[in-house]
């Protein structure tokens, strides 16, 4: 994980968004989690018109899953009320994109200038890094950001409602707790539904069909200290959990 | 305000969801304000497929008017979670159904078998009447209830977030309420988030661009004893309140 650009100072929990984004337009590539205190933090998923009734939809019946910040419409490239202030570009101010087609990756890259069509739809969906700085606040530690990686993610084996052409498995990033601490994780993050907030399920990985907490499907593994208890957090889909269904 | 149809029994609080649904199926048309006490009660709004995005759109971008209880897909007729049970048909179960052409109002019919078409797609937003009755348990009393006719609502001059082709001003319905009931029925309404929840405002009704009580643009007119106060609540687009946007 790179924490700046060439020339540019490291970013972090006090950088305003327009730094952070100003950054990412220049090149940064590193996960959000501990940047911008105190401001909400989105994912993105673009999809062509043709597919966004469905996309809506499946947001709108998995509601924990896929909170819906907000909606760029076709042809729409920056938002005042969703970028904030001036020359935001949805489609250069974020640190990277993945590039699906077909319901595959295809690619990996720090700007979509090229890729960009005029059809396509941009929905802002709530990131659970929202409420790690008051979780930290209050005295409860983010494994990830404490170990220098990525949050760790995981497919599970729960089906999210499935919408018109989509459908796919809930996925779940998750924060150990030591145990004392778990009430207030769940008090906290419950305060922020609009990103995820309050976890699926407390302790027992295995109950969601996670075989190994060492292997995850997106973001890095880490360390579990002894008797903390795995929370599981709803993290968005379109990091490769949701794909076209069969029908 | 029809109560029951030719050899039926009266329909009110006790009155299980099926029954009343039955009831509309067979011709009843009346409003369902007081009618099967502890379900949500549901508007519908049914567009062609081709305007489905912008309306589940509208939805998000103006959620407490607006709120998405659920959506039957095109092609859908029937839902087990969304009309409970076995038989219902979203064509017939309701009492009654305005038609729109072009954003004008053409007809209102007791069911739409001939009216439907494939691409359909049905938005169920949830209707205010759902806390009625837990306002009356808390000793709050319902105008429209006791006067025996619909909730009056008023067109605003509060303009809804606009999404792709839809724009609107916001409706409100409006219940009146002792002064010193106004706190409980806001405590105990913001609790029915899906249902339109708190009150938008209370006790002006010109700060709305409502410019008289006595002529409300849908439903019907409530006396409102001295010293009560006008409460408005957000109701149900899609009453007319919504149109087509020029762009």
């Amino acid at each position: 994980m790179t924490n700046r650009t060439a020339g540019q100072p490291p970013i972090g929990a006090q950088t305003s968004p327009a730094e952070a984004r100003a950054q990412f337009r220049a090149g940064l590539r590193r996960p959000t989690s501990g940047l911008s205190s105190g401001h909400v933090q989105a994912n993105l998923i673009a999809l062509p018109s043709a597919q966004a009734f469905d996309m809506l939809l499946f947001a709108q019946r998995n509601p924990k899953s896929c909170p819906v910040l907000g909606v760029l419409e076709a042809g729409q490239l920056t938002s005042h009320s969703l970028l904030g202030g001036a020359g935001g570009d949805i489609r250069t101010d974020l640190p990277t994109y993945r590039i699906y087609r077909h319901g595959e990756l295809v690619d990996e890259v720090s700007e979509v200038l090229g890729h960009w069509r005029e059809d396509l739809v941009a929905f802002l969906i709530g990131c659970s890094f929202t409420f790690e700085a008051p979780l930290q606040e209050a005295g409860l530690p983010i494994a990830h950001i404490q170990q220098g990686v990525n949050v760790p993610m995981y497919r599970t084996s729960i089906a999210c409602e499935p919408a018109g052409s989509l459908a796919g498995p809930m996925v779940v990033s998750m924060r150990p707790m030591p145990p004392h601490m778990v009430s207030d994780a769940v008090r906290i993050s419950s305060r922020y539904p609009g990103v995820h907030g309050a976890p699926v399920h407390i302790g027992d990985p295995s109950a969601l069909g996670i075989e190994s907490l060492a292997d995850p499907d997106f973001g890095d593994a880490v360390d579990v200290p002894d008797g903390w208890i795995p929370s599981f957090l709803r993290p968005v889909h379109g990091l490769g959990g949701l794909s076209a269904r069969q029908r």
